[in-house]
């Protein structure tokens, strides 16, 4: 096991009917900023349930936060923070709304060093993150894991740049799970949100073995816990306990917990930002196309941890392990497209013509090899991305 | 799955050399005490690690910090910090003294309601702790959580009286914890606190199914590494890994984590509690006594989880339920011999003469019967401790 630092100071508060619990966790006398999306929470009753909650509070709104937020979106809320001297940040949405709220939160007070600097510079300099309005976050898609971590991705619309930042100081203070209101979802994005909390949980497993066995088996568990439960969810979509344990893994997937001590990998994170970017394909759909084919090209370096993962999350007996390790990534393949989503090009309409550029376009933003071992080069994430056209 | 609130803000610094990093992590202009127990820090070399690391702070000692930490040893600590204007406690051992040191913090500033009000009245009397001083801690022994929770044990010398209580307050503000800090501890707490971390988990885990697949996978997760890890720290006293796996499986074994939104029992801890009282045997010592007898006992209530745990934690597949179950109870007492630690009055050289009294005790202590279903009757006890014997 590596050296370790681990801090996740979010408190959550998990189950049905937890909305209102907002009414003690902010402060009696906050100047408290709404933040949502499109409105979908005025359909499901979140909104009526958070507005109930907040009575006799002092609160704002500011709605219209876009899927791959956008910067010049925060930039707006933050000149309403500043005009109506909010103090507290209330996120009530998905991945993008709690990931712009973030930008928001440390946006506010952002001075930088130059007489030009803006909070895009936390994202495209690296310019320090000092301080941060509190943010509290109400979860309406398990997915992505920001209800407890301290990450945010923000797309810059005037230049197309889609970049990422963190920060201990923007962890939410806390974050309401409440399943029920993950009802009403899309099937689409219930599907995107299990395959996207699945690779998570591989990026930080599928990696070289360090003897980390409480990280191994924890992420062997939340692997275990999204194949039983993710075909379950589209059958029985309104089972509160199925969806409980689809929203409890996912925000276990990455508030840091099993990544303490263990190398990363991220590759297959990187690779799918410029299929989305290129092509227009959901964050979870490049995932899946991009997973099964690292798994395959990075077979010699992955060995000892996909024949592990093949054993233990998939129970395979193979005796030869070249084949329990192709079986291993036929059933990964299979799990994804059994949630309705595919795992080639071709099941998106698209074919190989894209790859160079794609290939192009990862190495201008990733001058260096990917992966855990920084052997995934340019070469090698062409064949991985042909392989799976 | 039950609704849930988790709130766990102790930062863990995880790895060899990390005592340095308490130079960081405690202000800078803080007045710390040092709190400790026998000396045995002193001989393994973590205090002249710890006092290096504080050069250039102001910092003062407290020694003498017994196993079952006294009421009245926590007193002389309160007194030596209002004297010397301390603010800021480092606690250094093992789980005696994080659990003082966790009343120390909430008595300082302890006024209670009447004037004859003491910080004892935090366990006697349930006073609500109203403030503390922050802790910082480095653990020297896993076992009991307590680097990573709120809770503490303490035991009034006067009156044998041992009571706990539990914070939010008191939760160390950070905990290092270094496995090359445990290679000198004999090797009966070695073995006590693998049994001891083993029968947490098996507390929050083996009770009835809510259908919390999360938690029961990281529970069945920090069995499999104790039951591997533990009779390999016996056999091979110098492995870091192998340390470093028990030492994270013990803190994650109690930090809440495992435990939220799932029935508990601790019907085992309250029942030890008395065999610790009246015959002086080590914590883990009476919970691998009673732990498996109460399995056998409660084998109806327990069923759906004895069967789980059987499959998943000893790959047992009798197609006989009750075979299958007597299997798990056979493994679980066998991994407690293995380790070294008894699991009947005889293996003490005690036998069943005591019961009634043992029963009478814990009954006096607590009125209510025990466990997740409340159906742990003193009858049911003394069954439990007769087939112990």
């Amino acid at each position: 096991m590596n050296n370790f630092s681990f801090h996740n100071p979010t408190k959550i508060v998990f189950g049905e009917g937890q909305i209102s619990a907002i009414a003690d966790l902010i402060p009696a006398n906050a100047r408290i900023l709404i933040t949502y999306g499109g409105g979908s929470i005025k359909k499901n009753g979140v909104y009526d349930q958070v507005i109930k909650a907040l009575e006799g509070k002092t609160f704002f709104e500011f709605s219209g936060i876009e899927p791959n937020p956008h910067y010049e979106t925060c930039e707006k809320a933050i000149a309403l923070i500043k005009e109506k001297n909010i103090d507290f940040l209330l996120a009530v949405g998905g991945g993008s709304v709690v990931d712009a709220t973030k930008l928001i939160a440390a946006g506010v007070n952002f001075k930088g060093e130059t007489p030009d600097a803006e909070p895009w510079d936390i994202l495209a300099k690296g310019a320090p993150v000092t301080s941060a309005l509190p943010i509290g976050c109400i979860l309406t898609l398990p997915a992505t894991g920001t209800e407890s971590n301290g990450n945010s991705v923000i797309t810059k619309a005037a230049t197309h740049e889609k970049l990422a930042f963190g920060s201990p100081l923007v962890y939410p203070v806390f974050s309401i799970l409440d399943p029920t209101t993950t009802y009403s979802l899309p099937t689409r994005q219930i599907s995107n949100g299990v395959v996207d909390a699945f690779v998570h949980i591989m990026e930080q497993y599928l990696t070289y073995p360090v003897d980390a066995k409480v990280q191994d088996r924890f992420a062997e568990g939340l692997l275990l816990t999204l194949i039983e439960e993710g075909p379950k969810v589209l059958a029985q979509p309104n089972d509160y306990a199925i969806r409980a344990n689809v929203m409890w893994a996912a925000t276990m997937a990455l508030n840091g917990l099993i990544g303490v001590g263990v190398p990363q990998d991220w590759a297959t994170h990187m690779i799918g930002h410029e299929l989305t970017a290129m092509h227009g394909l959901d964050h979870a759909q490049t995932l899946a196309i991009v997973l099964p084919s690292l798994m395959n090209q990075q077979r010699e370096q992955k060995r000892g941890k996909l024949i592990q993962y093949g054993k233990r999350v998939w129970n395979l007996t193979n005796s030869n392990e070249d084949e329990l390790i192709d079986a291993a990534i036929a059933a990964t393949k299979n799990f994804f497209e059994q949630m309705g989503v595919p795992t080639t090009f071709k099941g998106y309409g698209l074919d190989s013509s894209s790859i160079p550029a794609l290939v192009d376009n990862l190495v201008r933003h990733n001058p260096n090899p990917l992966g855990e071992k920084a052997d995934i080069t340019a070469e090698v994430t062409k064949k991985i991305l042909l392989a799976a056209a």
